[in-house]
């Protein structure tokens, strides 16, 4: 008897991830392919199709055995049709049909959501959510994605924006500029670049000096690590700096709990790799900020899947 | 072809409020009961079943055409068995099994949840939530509550805690202490008593008077309502509290927005009858702390069911 495939593709800026996983969830290939913009990004669906096939004869698996495609791909788009709004690092006009072509290249369904959430639907598959229907996944990488899952479904919200969890105002009054054009956003606060933004206006402030002022003396900047690694050899300045994110981080995250409730948020992302360093004083804010039934019930897990969240969850897409 | 029926339940610490519904939502009665609460609250359900039989006989309606009975409760309790885990206003000892109760007296099955929940599912039904499946109604009453709606069911979280909208924190440090056991918690803000718990430390921190203090000196106190009526007569002490007031408020909608990305926000309970002397300030807060796309799709509404509201979101629940 055939044994039906998905297939999973997280679609970066750079790369294109591609895996093939059973139904169950178990992982069969997965690889990369660059992302070639030229050209206003006509190659980007005739290379994935083109490796996909390639991979398929490799594996001796035919197309009638895989059900589906689910992509993970940069926002905003439309849900019901497919079609990417506009991108940034992609190439492709305005309103790309990335669903058709990608269907009508490689003759297979396809299934779209943004990356962030399919993060999060990987992680409640295959990781940190195993077992889990309520989770809220916190990716803290470059900058802050977030993803929410209400009874095993992304919640999309009426136009997409639900989950936008690093725009989450964090700081009422003279926060920070974000990117997204607010100011004060959580991301501007815990995202890599957040942390080293505080710091630095910590440093400036500072009256005392440490190793995060001489590391910033010697190399001219310095990055999250730098400030994780400083607060462990007990730099005041660095402490300060978790303590500051924590408090804002586990805000957030409690808010979010008492809203949803949810069973497990899951904070992914390189900032999660922190360790107890900043997770324990986040853990405690987070607790000191919920509402009692909440704080009893809600748990902070640390992502498992690292990169291949992406690529996971979308495979999960096509399974649906 | 006998037309189904489904009764909704909204149990309060006084009366009990009950209704008869077409399945399609029509309101075919409605009246209120006293809630007896003595006797460890042992004739609550023997009475609403009482009171339920002899309408029923009246419209000469057999509970063969009742699809069910839907009932709002005050939390906490266990959603799949029915129990209510304690009450402080019913008179019930701990694990109450309500459900198996008033279907044991009743002979109907029993569908339970919090009242918050099925004042927000009432608004989704047939008030200003309606045509929407997704929306989160916020409650403004003598406390704050929520209910949180995703895809047309409520969100009730892994030990039912979901909607705590009124325990969001909104103020980090120094906040004034809730029922609940934290500080800064919204309803420590946005409740009707919590408008007068800030209006009064406005006054005592005051340089100026006004109306508000003139009313606070002749009658020992004053209402959320006085504090509305002030700042429309231009008291500027009362125009600051009610710009404080939004601006907590406007950020908390803002940021369960940025989370879920309603269809709706619906506003209801007493407060929200204050009109554009609120909620226009409530507005603009919220379209500041919002991501752009949630600003743009996302709508804040006025309740227009008032207290039915609780009534018809239980019929709803047996509907289901």
């Amino acid at each position: 008897m055939e044994q039906k495939w998905v297939i999973g593709v997280d679609l970066g800026g750079t790369t294109v991830k591609i895996a093939f996983l059973t139904i169950a969830g178990d992982l069969i290939d997965s690889w990369e392919i660059p992302t070639d913009n030229s050209e206003e990004g006509k190659n980007i669906t005739i290379d994935i199709a083109k490796s996909i096939e390639e991979k398929l004869n490799k594996w001796n698996h035919s197309k009638q055995e895989v059900a589906g495609v689910g992509m993970g791909a940069p926002g905003p788009f439309d849900y019901e049709t497919g079609i990417i709004y506009n991108t940034v690092n992609l190439g492709w006009p305005d309103n790309f049909p990335l669903k058709e072509r990608l269907e009508a290249e490689l003759g297979l369904p396809v299934i779209i959501d943004n990356d962030a959430n399919c993060a999060a639907l990987g992680e409640m598959w295959k990781g940190a959510g195993a077992g889990s229907k309520d989770l809220v996944c916190v990716t803290l990488g470059t900058g802050v994605g977030g993803g929410v899952i209400v009874n095993g479904n992304i919640v999309q919200g009426v136009k997409g924006a639900a989950g936008e969890i690093g725009h989450l105002t964090s700081v009422v009054e003279n926060g920070a500029p974000c990117n997204c054009g607010k100011t004060g956003c959580l991301e501007t606060i815990a995202s890599a670049t957040g942390i080293v933004r505080v710091a630095k206006e910590f440093l400036a402030d500072a009256k005392t000096t440490g190793e995060l002022q001489t590391t910033l003396n010697e190399q001219g900047t310095f990055t999250a690590k730098d400030v994780f690694d400083a607060a462990r050899n007990g730099d005041k300045i660095a402490c300060d700096v978790i303590s500051y994110i924590a408090q804002h981080l586990g805000l957030a995250l409690a808010n979010i709990a008492n809203i949803l409730n949810p069973e497990k948020i899951v904070l992914g992302g390189g900032v999660s790799k922190a360790g107890d360093v900043l997770l324990k004083p986040v853990e405690e804010y987070f607790k000191a900020y919920s509402f009692k039934g909440v704080a009893q019930s809600t748990k902070l897990y640390v992502a498992t899947l690292g990169n291949a969240a992406g690529v996971i969850g979308a495979a999960w897409l096509a399974k649906a």
